[in-house]
């Protein structure tokens, strides 16, 4: 069956953002992933950043940050935790945005929100520490100093925030459609199988 | 790079041997699952049928049976349990069939037993439980009372044999190169993938 929405869930430092511009550019529709954090920040108030930085973390981080960030938004949380309001921000715009067209969708757990349609790829996109700390150094300007500290303290906090949402386990196989190992089947091949398989 | 020899795990009634035996038969190589039972029996002097029920199950329901199956073969067992002196002749035979040349080896822990080759390709082929009830009542003539249950049983026990003599989890995404959910992707095509994958 044709699939018109492709979601990919991604390890730091593993290629899936490349990977999914890649699909999206092939496929030729639109790949959501700044775009995203964008639209849940104008719907939410909070600055791009802190959305970025706390939409796929641990909530109890985000529960740190409520005092200081809730003060620019008064009134409109309901009693919710940042982490929390975020979250049913961050499902209604993936949901709206499935409901638009066909789009690739990066990260944000739009595996499990989306759990429910049937014209929905759902990938997880791995890759072996090592090279994963090499390509943040390269790529990212990440300090060459403990790389590998740095991914598993992104890891981990991907890992809470997923469980606490989802009630599912991080980076387990039965969660999605296709898992890759980019570092051995390389990037550009893996965009290939992806976009092979939307097509059905 | 070329993979020579593929690996393939797989939950029960996933369909995850029929895909090993197409892959086997696409890239003219041989095929080893119940063939490998057999050279495991032939080894160890247990009856084939014992060491295809104890080669993938729990430790502890083969050291249960061990007071029966040790009777067979006095004074060779070292003092190991069934399972462990099963596990001990298993990582043998499948190093040996590796350095015969390009081969597919379905189940059997053979992903961990291979992980240090660099010319290998490790697959995991999982189904969503409906599908997989369907398959074992269809194909393998299981009962269709509760085949749900049966593969809840079967699963635990492979989960339980993995975890112990590899000290990974089982069906997590990390351990292998790639996993293809067959219900969704179909047989025939996860078949084509790994075919295509393999070639590099």
């Amino acid at each position: 069956m044709e699939k018109k929405i492709i979601t990919i869930s991604r390890e730091f430092g593993s290629g899936g953002r490349t990977i999914g511009r890649m699909v999206a550019e092939k496929l030729g529709i639109p790949f959501y992933d700044k775009e995203l954090v964008e639209q849940v920040a104008l719907e939410s108030g909070f600055a791009p950043k802190f959305v970025e930085e706390h939409g796929e973390h641990a909530p109890a981080s985000s529960r740190l940050a409520y005092a200081f960030a809730a003060q620019g938004v008064p009134g409109i949380m309901n009693g919710l935790s940042t982490a929390d309001f975020l979250w049913n921000i961050q499902c209604n715009v993936i949901l709206q945005l499935a409901e638009k067209g066909p789009c690739v969708i990066v990260g944000r757990n739009a595996d499990y929100i989306l759990k429910d349609r049937t014209d929905v790829l759902h990938v997880f996109i791995h890759a072996d520490i090592a090279s994963r700390a090499d390509r943040i150094v390269r790529l990212y300007g990440e300090s060459e100093k403990s790389p590998e500290a740095r991914l598993n303290e992104k890891d981990k906090r991907r890992r809470i925030n997923y469980h606490h949402y989802t009630g599912q386990n991080w980076g387990v196989a039965e969660n999605y459609d296709i898992c890759l190992k980019s570092n051995v089947i390389g990037i550009e091949k893996c965009a290939e199988i992806i976009v092979d398989m939307a097509k059905g």
